[in-house]
């Protein structure tokens, strides 16, 4: 085993604090305001992935307080009966949070059901305004997007500074590559954005002093794409192969961690790192939803 | 004065072109679907800049047989009298683009207004939701806004690939440098995005392959900032004093054009290069706007 010498940043226990004020602050709502913060997943399918995440976020709501109301329809389900559920839901006063678990079966469209969500309870931070408003200074979104939001989170409670930084952000998706560079931008680090198409990409990222890696290749920045010092954070979970392993597997980040923790002054693990922190926040997003929804 | 070695993107040529196969379009819409192209403004108080613009616009639609509507109010117009004016022409079919004439008077709050402009009709490309969709591959907004769509088109029609290349944003602002910076990442160019808070700015444009200076400072993009064979595209319009002219200034860009020049591959003059395209833009904004009605 290499001597780890980077920081060890402990999304576990971040996301714990997190869940922890939150649960606080929802058991202040209902003392003062009588009102339970609440959150509606629907599922459609049965996809067993899916189902488990689904699982996870209604036993964190209820550990934080908040209330979840779970929507499951059948695989075949139409386009027309889920449009029904979230039309419901967009009108139900209890319900300040609305999250459609993706991906939907194939025969569904995606974004006509995900724009019946109403801005106010976007708590998962997908409405393309919500997106744009991301890198737009002085106007934040109602909500960001979970787990880019998690990243931002991990760092500012680890105390890294963003402003003025160079910040590499390896991937471009929407639910995390885009939004964590416009929030990397609008609290003034340098950012650029890379990704399958990036010439040199190697020389690209030793630019950085944060790298957020969320590209969905197992073990892609090694030691050599990372300056000495950079603060890494690694957004992919892939799962590889481990014959040492019982299971045959093992869980694997973006970020060939064993390489690159002796050059950097701070890393998440995986797991343990951001995968914890999305959850966290769509908790804190639900609450913030519920506030709003009082002005 | 020195000798001047790259290819000089013509504005004032390539909105000519742009503005010509707008021209042909409308007439063949008139002729085949018997509608007329129309473009509202809305102009609040009588700062000259601002009824500069209007009037320009407005030529510029007549020339294109685009239909116009120019509303103007007094400058102490209440909030309810320009959201009503604009209610009006959400609601007007023959008003396929609305576009208000920005800033507005200090007492008026510009994102409620804006936000009374439709997604179908905001030939501006100003809202959030445009603003975000620009980031995203494959589901490209209805409308990107006319400066940044003007720079691409200079990029494009000049036959400068984007894909691949390294491009440096100078400036975040939500009408120029964070758009154009969303429209060369879904090109697939890798995007540094800078701003005034950036450290060590001059060794990170010197990366580019493609400099888009929108920063807003006259004559800031100096020669040692420039890769040699870098392409330029000055957005930047400021005027400074020159006592060698009769009005006693001249205009200039962001970018030191006289000692830039010769060592970039291409790049826009001021006046002359990206200013032009803004209005072409808003053209074929109109015109796609006037076609989506049709759906």
């Amino acid at each position: 085993m290499p001597v780890i010498m980077a920081q060890l940043i402990d999304g576990v226990t971040i996301a714990a604090q997190i869940r922890a004020e939150v649960k606080d602050q929802v058991a202040e709502m209902k003392r003062t305001l009588g009102i339970t913060p609440g959150l509606a997943t629907v599922l459609v399918g049965e996809d067993p992935a899916s189902a488990t995440y689904v699982r996870s976020k209604h036993k964190a709501c209820e550990e934080a307080g908040i209330a979840s109301f779970g929507h499951v329809l059948p695989k075949d389900a139409t386009q027309e009966q889920v449009a029904a559920v979230l039309t419901e839901l967009a009108a139900n006063p209890n319900v300040h949070g609305i999250l459609m678990q993706l991906p939907l079966p194939k025969h569904l469209n995606e974004d006509p059901l995900l724009a019946l969500i109403p801005q106010h309870k976007d708590v998962d931070g997908f409405h393309p305004s919500n997106l744009g408003l991301l890198g737009v200074k002085g106007k934040p979104p109602p909500f960001a997007a979970c787990t880019p939001a998690g990243c931002i989170e991990l760092l500012e409670r680890t105390g890294v500074s963003i402003a003025g930084k160079r910040a590499v952000v390896l991937g471009r998706s929407t639910i995390v590559g885009l939004p964590v560079s416009l929030m990397l931008l609008t609290r003034d680090a340098t950012v650029t954005m890379c990704h399958s198409r990036t010439v040199n990409l190697a020389s690209v990222v030793r630019e950085a002093d944060i790298i957020i890696a969320a590209i969905g290749k197992p073990l892609f920045v090694t030691a050599d794409m990372v300056k000495p010092g950079a603060v890494v954070i690694d957004v992919g979970i892939n799962r590889i192969a481990d014959p040492s392993r019982k299971s045959g597997s093992r869980l694997v980040g973006d970020v060939d961690f064993d390489a690159v923790a002796p050059i950097a002054s701070a890393i998440t693990p995986v797991p343990g790192g951001v995968g914890p922190m999305t959850i966290a926040m769509l908790l804190k997003n639900t609450l913030k939803a519920a506030k709003q929804s009082q002005k």
